[in-house]
């Protein structure tokens, strides 16, 4: 499925230019599309990786958790899919235009293409929140494909872990209310499972959870305290009551704070 | 299994008469074997019991969860089960010596005794939380029957589940790092999960979880903000610490604060 169906691009008065990580990267991302905010950037800073590392992104979308691990992590090898050839042209060009190397190749989960048949050391995804039949269709396509579940999300989980490295990492966020979908569906190789609540506002319950897990990690499951988004009691419409960890991974580039098992 | 093996009672020497909700409660309990703390009484403030309904409790040792719930509810129809004789015994004191009908039948979780085959309206459990062959064993027989598990923890999840009226509320309490079991081990007939984290400090990881859901429930699952047991940054072995929603509970025989659903 392509986004504007039988279109390979955007047209160029379709897209924005936006600004990620304090303007350390610019994004072309489609005006009505599926649209990156807050959770690919969280997604990139909460995977461990270390230069010379290889990082697979499952649904990739305009590219924006790469480009965030690529800034903020040097010396990786980053590889991406995506299904939607308009999304993975532009993640190409975002790549190619923040002066960062990421492989995107078009396919599917189901029958990944080739060059991606390859061990990882880190696989990450912001898989699409709602189930299928759940919620209200969005009216464009591509924001279709990337907010309702086509690929159940235990495939999703499947396929990462088939491509982790022993002891290699999964990273995935994701709506709050699937967890179970998510602890039900991780593939048995999978361990030391550590489960980080993203809540809006200190006493609230979690919108986002970002899911780690290793691949024959034995390890006790963690579940974190959560991370508080947003200071204050109520949202007031500006940007500017971002927590301060949050400021520090979306304004400064940072990692997340994760503390090491043990 | 018995607790002491071939001992249906526990001779009076061994037992201590323990203080609960703020001396609402006097309770006996084994002196070696498996004593009730925090986790029973946090169980029974979650359970959503109304005057006249029906309560299962599996695995009710010497009856604390069922007997704080019996003392904040009036007019519940209480039922317990129990494997080991001893603690059947124990339990059944204890409801008579705090004026409480608790019904407490000796049995297993896999052959239910025939009077507990009927629908309850809530059904509510603290099982073991060490799988088997994780941790080190117990000494004391009872303790170990009480901490470790023996019957999966999905079988709980299903014995459960089948026993609850439609509409009807499961209630567990385990250790945090058995959410993946208790989420994978749900069975799928009960939906509109909640799952609260308690967490010993602000800003630490869960120690425990109380898992709550509902028979035929379709609401989305919740993962709500951590109920923080203890104020202050570290333990300073004084029990005067007690977060204020914890002594509600704890002193005061409230009921835990679950926000309704959305």
């Amino acid at each position: 499925m392509t986004s504007t169906p039988g279109c390979e691009r955007f047209p160029e008065a379709e897209l924005t230019d936006d600004a990620f990580l304090g303007r350390r990267l610019q994004v072309l991302q489609p005006r009505a599309g599926y649209r990156a905010a807050m959770d690919p950037v969280l997604l990139a800073a909460a995977v461990p990786a270390r230069a010379g590392q290889a990082v697979l992104e499952l649904g990739c979308g305009a590219g924006v958790a790469s480009l965030c691990l690529g800034r903020r992590v040097a010396g990786l090898d980053l590889w991406g899919l995506e299904r939607q050839p308009a999304y993975v042209d532009l993640a190409r060009r975002n790549a190619a235009r923040n002066g960062l190397a990421v492989q995107v190749l078009t396919g599917d989960l189901a029958a990944l293409p080739g060059p991606l048949r390859r061990g990882f050391d880190h696989v990450m995804a912001n898989p699409p929140y709602y189930a299928p039949a759940a919620g209200t269709p969005a009216r464009d396509g591509g924001r279709e494909a990337a907010l309702r579940e086509e690929t159940p999300l235990a495939d999703w989980l499947a396929v990462a872990a088939r491509r982790l490295h022993p002891g290699g990492w999964l990273t995935v966020i994701q709506a709050a209310d699937r967890l179970r979908d998510l602890l039900a569906g991780l593939p048995g190789t999978m361990g030391s499972v550590m489960v980080l609540p993203l809540a809006p506002r200190a006493g609230r319950a979690a919108g986002r959870v970002i899911l780690q897990a290793r691949k024959g990690g034995r390890a006790p499951l963690r579940l974190l305290a959560p991370l508080i988004l947003h200071e204050g009691p109520a949202h007031d419409g500006d940007r500017e009551n971002h927590s301060a960890v949050l400021r520090g991974i979306l304004r400064d580039g940072g990692a997340l704070p994760i503390p090491p098992q043990g």
